[in-house]
């Protein structure tokens, strides 16, 4: 069953002692591993052959052996983070070994046959959160920040975990608690028919959060893409040079590039940071109507890809009629989706063809030549400009922190709905609490032990 | 071309601070940054937000976060290890970054900017030998140490690093420095036909010194053995079972197992360690007269890998003649390699069969149903006994330093030659400072800037 630390996640008491390694796994010059627990000094000190580390000042290393039935398993240095100093606000101890695995794997079954226990994911950082180090959504964001690849993705994780999200919903959960004591208080006088929370304020205020809770959701379109990459759909004709375009923006070869019309049946995905954005480029079937079944799946999931992209970028051939580029243009136009109209083959434009072209706007390439690739880049930044929000803006980023955001959003026009059809203080008061429920989810103010599994339970080991 | 550094590698002037990531590669918990060199500090003091790093004591630890134009890049934890009292002996910062791959690069690319220089494969290793804190033989040891996958192994490069090799080294090199400058001081005096040297006693020292390079030399193939493994060739005529074997002695499909005879054409390598020796398993094409002309090459590499092994591992099929078993066992035991001789496919022995194969000395397994698996196992490490060496022992497992030795062995022996049949001081002298020439080049004290080239080139960068 599951159990609810409402409030006070750190009246858990942790006993034993976990061991995992924190750096990557593979050979390196050097590895690290670390203990985390009660019982941290004690079990290295019983395999440490050094000073004795019982006695030693916290944040201080020290040179020695770790030794097992005399024989030497690797000359280390032992670094001390004395409770609450330390990451998990417990006594912490890393040891750094040689970055042989074997030596690794040695050191750890020696300090599990010493007392400690192999670490769960992310069972450092659950004890972060369960001994008060941080929130919930710091913990989260230590998980984003280890697998962001871009800037904007590493700075809106850096800021989440330095607690810029906590603070903001800190406060709005704050003014939600003043409202619902008051209005505890009148259900301690409900024969008196007294209204202690005056209700025009009280919808001032719920108004008010609600402005804020509005920001933050509609920012989670935003935060997600900079979590996940910008969806960017390159569409075109068959043959218009689709996949031979993407190769170039890669810089590789993923996509098969063929001179049959039709040979890109499924979409392809592929990553690439563009000053500190990260896009992710999707090369799609060609458009067109075609006998072949296989295909016409594929053609089919271009418009669901489209539909979903922030930006698409559409090719044209310049050997096609004006009518036909007119025609594309207003197709585009329709979409509602920003859009880059694209001359590829631009190697193939005369000067007749140039000129009848000036009446669109369009900008041109030869991808085969790897031409106007650069500037192509710089109008792709223009048009998604997310390159230019200042990291300091709050960004939701989490579909945990959306769902939460969007029952607070519920609850509290439960609350507005009973304050205009006047409902008595217990049913406001309950409202109330559910949305100061949702808002502690986000935090960890409130907690369940599944939350935390499922939350933690991604994170790798070590952290 | 190529610097000689006699004697006193140490004297290289080091003034330019490198940095590197020292921790594997890829995704963990945390990554560890490392800068050594005269700017270390000043680098780290000029991004790190935090205490002032340049007024802490050594083997301290400081929290703070590495800024750039005002953006954090990450929290850290930035370890001091002043010099000399560090690995490379030089002032090094150890900085703990959570383990992305973009904080990484980030921070690497800042500490560049601020000075430092990317490492070069192995230059922190390099460092401490030219600092005087190892000398050139546990300087390897330290990337045999990190390569390290068995017990053995991993000993083996321990006792090296930790100066075993060495002691032994520089104690017949002190001896043979003693003879040369009693031969020199006869030089000076050579008007005067005097033999300071007794030449009885170089004799005698120089077989006492022949009789340890001996042990070494000899010691290459057991070294060289536990460090890339033992091979043990599995052999028997086709279709016996020896691929079956070969993959339930390694638990996995590597081998092409197949009813045709004559399915494994080339010979399979693969590695297992049991009770801490490492083994390499050599899967081997059936020995057969065969009119296939690729399988016919199999064959010619069988009988070579056999040469090489250190223990065959011969199937024999029950149902095969006792002449033709006979005849088998007459054939192992020409090798003069220690052999194994085994029964598969123990299931379709009867009685009476058992009880005629009774008079050969075999053992039995099922490679298919996986018995006597273990019992087989026992036997191997019975059989090549190299469980049971001491670790104490001096082990030489480097190519460099058996060839060292072995031109050590010829200049001592032109000595005893000169010895025996009168040459004049000044040769004998020379011989002398060969062999003298050749043990330096073993712990570096002679060196030249190819010979490290070539050493630190093969280290991971970082270390």
């Amino acid at each position: 069953m599951s159990q609810t630390h409402a409030s006070s996640p750190n009246s858990v008491v942790i006993s034993d002692t976990i061991v995992a390694l924190a750096t990557a796994s593979g050979v390196g010059a050097i590895a690290v591993i670390r203990l985390s627990g009660p019982q941290s000094v004690g079990i290295i000190n019983s395999v440490f052959k050094g000073k004795d580390l019982s006695k030693q000042a916290s944040h201080t290393i020290h040179f020695g052996t770790i030794q097992e039935d005399g024989t030497i398993l690797d000359e280390v240095l032992v670094s001390l983070f004395i409770a609450p100093k330390s990451y998990t606000k417990e006594d912490v101890v890393e040891i750094s070994t040689h970055g042989s695995p074997f030596i690794v794997e040695s050191i750890i079954k020696l300090l599990i046959k010493k007392g400690a226990r192999a670490a769960k994911p992310g069972e450092f950082t659950l004890r972060a959160f369960l001994n008060g180090g941080m929130d919930l959504s710091q913990a989260e964001a230590v998980a984003d920040l280890i697998s962001s690849n871009s800037q904007a993705s590493h700075q809106m994780a850096m800021q989440q975990m330095r607690g810029g999200f906590s603070t903001q919903l800190q406060h709005l959960r704050e003014q939600l608690i003043h409202f619902a004591s008051m209005i505890e208080l009148e259900l301690d006088f409900s024969e008196e028919d007294v209204e202690f929370a005056d209700r025009d304020d009280l919808k001032g205020l719920i108004y008010q959060i609600n402005n804020v809770l509005h920001k933050l959701i509609r920012s989670f379109e935003q935060g997600n893409v900079m979590k996940n990459g910008v969806p960017v759909v390159i569409a075109g004709k068959p043959n218009v040079g689709k996949s031979t375009l993407l190769n170039v923006l890669l810089n590789e070869e993923r996509a098969i590039v063929s001179e049959i019309a039709g040979t890109t049946r499924d979409t392809i995905e592929d990553e690439m940071i563009i000053h500190g954005v990260n896009f992710r480029f999707i090369d799609t079937a060609g458009i067109r109507e075609t006998a072949d079944k296989i295909e016409a799946i594929g053609v089919e999931r271009t418009h669901e890809k489209i539909g979903r992209a922030k930006l698409v970028i559409y090719l044209i051939d310049p050997l096609e009629t004006m009518n036909e580029i007119s025609e594309q243009l207003n197709y585009l136009r329709g979409l509602n989706i920003p859009f880059l109209a694209v001359v590829n083959k631009s190697d193939l434009l005369t000067e007749e063809l140039s000129g009848k072209l000036k009446q669109f706007d369009l900008a041109y390439i030869s991808a085969k030549n790897a031409e106007g690739i650069d500037e192509l880049k710089e109008a792709i930044l223009e048009k998604v400009n997310l390159h230019k929000i200042s990291t300091d803006d709050v960004l939701v980023s989490n579909i945990r922190h959306l769902e939460a955001l969007q029952k607070t959003e519920g609850a509290l026009n439960r609350v507005l709905e009973g304050i205009e059809n006047p409902i008595t203080s217990d049913f406001l008061a309950l409202d109330i609490k559910q949305a100061l429920y949702y808002l502690g989810e986000i935090t960890g103010a409130v907690t369940t032990d599944d939350l935390l599994e499922n939350i933690f339970s991604k994170f790798c080991i070590g952290k």
